[in-house]
């Protein structure tokens, strides 16, 4: 028995599109003699669909894609994920679910038990969990259906769940585990993934056909890395990462693989790539082509412009150079050197015009003030408007340059760099930033050397260094992430040896600028815990601030 | 039996702050000889703790809230909501419990079964459902305690759930039941609530002291309006909306009252009512005192400076005025009108010299290309620059002024007429804004009667219209309420009578604005689906756009 796996880029509501997607893969895997076709979860609709779930007429729209397919279902089985209707009034209105699809009609449907609920999921919101588990019979094997999460609880050893769908399915003897997943990436996840598919064979001893989908949904990057496990817990094959793939396997040599055939998840590589993909894909989706950003002469544009110019192309980055009184004259260089060595069109437009008649407008309002945080803000929010002007006029999107660091502290002004559709370094802490450059200019000096290592400052006023405000970004950033990824507490912090003043003054910090992040761009994800969809805070909290 | 009812405005995760009010609550009714006192849901933590939860640390502190409470609760009996460690390691790590404290100890904690887990709620995110039900006993009687949803799942006819946790606990014969809630406010659910009330009493005879959290947590009212219900289905007492209120009552008196006394759910009062608080709550629990915004001689900006004014009091409101070369003549005098009417500090900032500027600064690259939304929006980012400039120099929140039909289509200007920490009327329609404002004006005129009867313009370019890109107000509404409060297709809003074309051209236009909203402020919801945490939208998906 051969068995297809694809691992393609679906888009949210795009019936018409996904199902044209999935209709072509269908003709090739027919062509390279596949019996069954596996696609990801919820493959229809995109995933994560939200709350388009919760109108009846996408629901409808869902359930004409299945007919189409399964009318395609003809000399080839079809696996692949479709939200399904539940029939019984009580519980939730859904099921996510992964049908089969045979001979012309739906063979069989199997919905998912584990529904995540937790970080940028959102399941339970819309699906009412599996409690029947049967496997599917076709061309003599018997096969064992399971959606993402649901292979996530071996043996019931995951503390969130009750069920373990694997061990309910055993009973029933299958070949083999098909498993469709829409499995988010984070630089630690593709190790997990790994992982988790080893213990499932470890204990289940059957070959598992695992289709993740590949692609970017706004924030959120799926990875692909779709994984073919032989019985013996090796791996038997690994699609790449980022990108659409479609291979047809042979059931017998999995079964007897002894090889382990792993590709490299070195993590600078993965977030660079994750990166790249989710810009073209935020751009891709939602039918645009080009970007623009300001280029200050500092790591996090520098950054920025490269992983967009790696995305779209460097014609259609547009870098606009908004010098200031206060901007030194490295400045100006590094950043015309860095759109030089991009090939990326260039403009200068300096703020001082702009600035001053704010000044004037402003000055018998702000007499007997002095220069400060407002004077700041008034050339970060000139920028950002210049910006925008130029987004507005051309049609590019702005990309926002923030770093985590400073989103998580506060280190910005809204509606000034802090403007941008898409968040594009925002879930990267600044270290990690450096980090990036270094791999960047790996094979050859990309981003000027000078950026990468004068101190960081926005250069708001005479002489300002990021350092001034804040700690090095080498005490800072540990600090940030024990309290975002970890959640842990002040008192755990200290304990690790940071100093206690620092400690609270900073998560306070964290907490207090809520209210800036809830009205930031959609931050491209790379962590197990970026701001955005997935850490939700109340403003007008008062913990620890 | 005496029993108070204490409904409060609790402040998340201010544990000391709310653990000081209930005990101030606790001594009062002493005085009132008060056998048992009832807080409202999660009462120690402040509701909706979202993430906070997360936090091994916040927990700890609620525990230690609940200890102190105990100790408190002695010659009276304590009902307190409160988060609860899980002990078992399957499944959610927390229970939302409702704890019953007496002699100085915790006597009993029934957990909440009913997990809201829709629109703002993101209960199963958190907490797992309670499978036990168990009454406690005090002083002869038998109490069911019950927290919020669980009383919305009468007789299981919620198609939502599986249990009714009132239904588990009759056999044990309950005296009379305690409901501790924190159940948010739209304009609709006051009603909805007396109906479910008298539909509990209907089926179970007994006495219900419905005590509900009262004050605004950042966008979500809590109404208050806790209820006593005599068994007969009779309302024995309402508790005002909108503000704080202890009150004992006496069991004998509830269980053979006759009355029926309910107060006044008049849509308008409870909108503006609403509104109020929830800006003074945004401010008073954020540590702001005074707002800013900008008034353009539009009805928008004059309802918020109303609300906001009676929030906050006029002097904490400035008001800044910033015509350009397309206001008409009556806007400045509109606007001047209002601040006068309202005893409001004005400013008039003309924004020519920095919008000149800005076209100074553009017009090498805006070479060749005429007038239109690009330069539209420079004059919305300078005057929200303006305003910004004046809330960083003087730390005054600016408040923004959208209203709900053109955050739906998209008609207002990131970061320019968006800007703004708080939406006061994002969940208003125009419709329903022009009503509110005749509601302010009922016992005179506080808005100039030309702000409400001129045509809506933006005032953008010359002799410009909201009519000109929109339809008009009074069938644009209904269209986008038929869509986002009802989640009707485009065919059920065609077949009640709409434009096909206009039906789809506005569908796609809420659909493509997703990333302008994902970007705004809070808003203050009043409505059953407000634009915000409520309502969660992919912004890169293509159904309906």
């Amino acid at each position: 028995m051969k068995i297809a796996m694809a691992q393609l880029n679906f888009h949210i509501g795009n019936f018409d599109g996904n199902v044209k997607k999935m209709l072509d893969a269908v003709k090739t895997a027919k062509a390279q003699k596949a019996d069954i076709i596996c696609f990801s979860e919820l493959a229809t609709c995109g995933y994560p669909p939200r709350d388009f779930l919760e109108f009846e007429d996408f629901i409808d729209l869902a359930e004409k894609a299945v007919k189409t397919l399964a009318k395609a279902a003809k000399g080839i089985a079809i696996a692949v994920g479709s939200p399904t209707r539940n029939p019984v009034k009580e519980g939730k209105d859904l099921y996510n679910s992964a049908y089969f699809l045979a001979n012309g009609k739906i063979q069989h449907v199997q919905h998912k038990a584990l529904l995540p609920t937790y970080d940028i999921f959102d399941e339970y919101r819309y699906f009412e969990p599996a409690t029947e588990f049967k496997t599917v019979q076709f061309k003599g094997k018997t096969i064992a259906l399971t959606v993402c999460e649901d292979i996530w609880n071996i043996g019931n050893k995951n503390p969130l769940y009750k069920v373990c769908p694997m061990d309910e399915l055993m009973p029933q003897q299958p070949d083999f585990m098909i498993n469709l997943s829409a499995s988010p990436f984070s630089y630690s996840h593709a190790a997990a993934r790994l992982k988790i598919l080893k213990a499932n064979t470890a204990r289940y001893k059957v070959p598992i056909f695992y289709v993740n989908h590949s692609g970017a949904q706004t924030e959120i990057l799926f990875d692909g890395g779709s994984v073919v496990m032989s019985p013996n817990g090796k791996v038997y094959d690994e699609m790449p990462y980022f990108q659409e793939c479609l291979k047809t396997y042979d059931l017998d040599e999995v079964l007897t693989n002894k090889k382990n055939t792993v590709q490299s998840k070195d993590k600078m590589t993965l977030i660079h790539d994750g990166i790249v993909m989710g810009i073209k894909d935020y751009f891709g989706k939602l039918g645009f082509k080009r970007a623009i950003l300001g280029l200050s002469g500092g790591i996090d544009s520098a950054v920025t412009a490269v992983l967009a110019a790696r995305a779209l192309g460097p014609n259609n980055v547009r870098a606009i150079l908004m010098p200031s009184e206060f901007s030194s004259d490295h400045s100006i260089n590094d950043a015309r050197d860095l759109a030089m060595n991009l090939g990326m069109q260039y403009d200068i437009m300096p703020i001082a015009k702009p600035y001053e008649a704010f000044k004037e407008v402003l000055s018998p309002h702000y007499a007997g003030t002095t220069f400060g945080l407002a004077e700041e803000n008034i050339q970060a929010r000139t920028r950002g408007l210049l910006l925008m002007a130029m987004s507005n006029k051309f049609g590019n999107i702005l990309l926002n340059t923030s770093n985590k660091s400073e989103a998580a502290v506060g280190y910005g002004t809204l509606y000034g760099d802090m403007c941008g559709g898409l968040s594009v370094i925002g879930d990267v802490y600044k270290v990690e930033v450096f980090k990036l450059a270094k791999f960047i200019n790996k094979d050859g000096e990309v981003i000027p050397e000078n950026t990468i290592t004068k101190p960081p400052s926005a250069e708001l006023r005479p002489d300002q260094k990021d350092s001034d405000s804040l700690p090095e970004y080498d005490i800072l950033d540990p600090i940030l992430y024990h309290y975002i990824e970890e959640r842990k507490s002040p008192k755990d912090i200290i304990d690790m040896g940071y100093d206690k003043k620092l400690v609270h003054r900073i998560l306070r910090l964290v907490n207090i600028n809520e209210f800036k992040r809830y009205q930031t761009a959609p931050v491209i994800r790379v962590s197990s815990k970026a701001f955005g969809v997935g850490r939700r805070m109340p403003i007008v909290g008062k913990y620890l601030s």
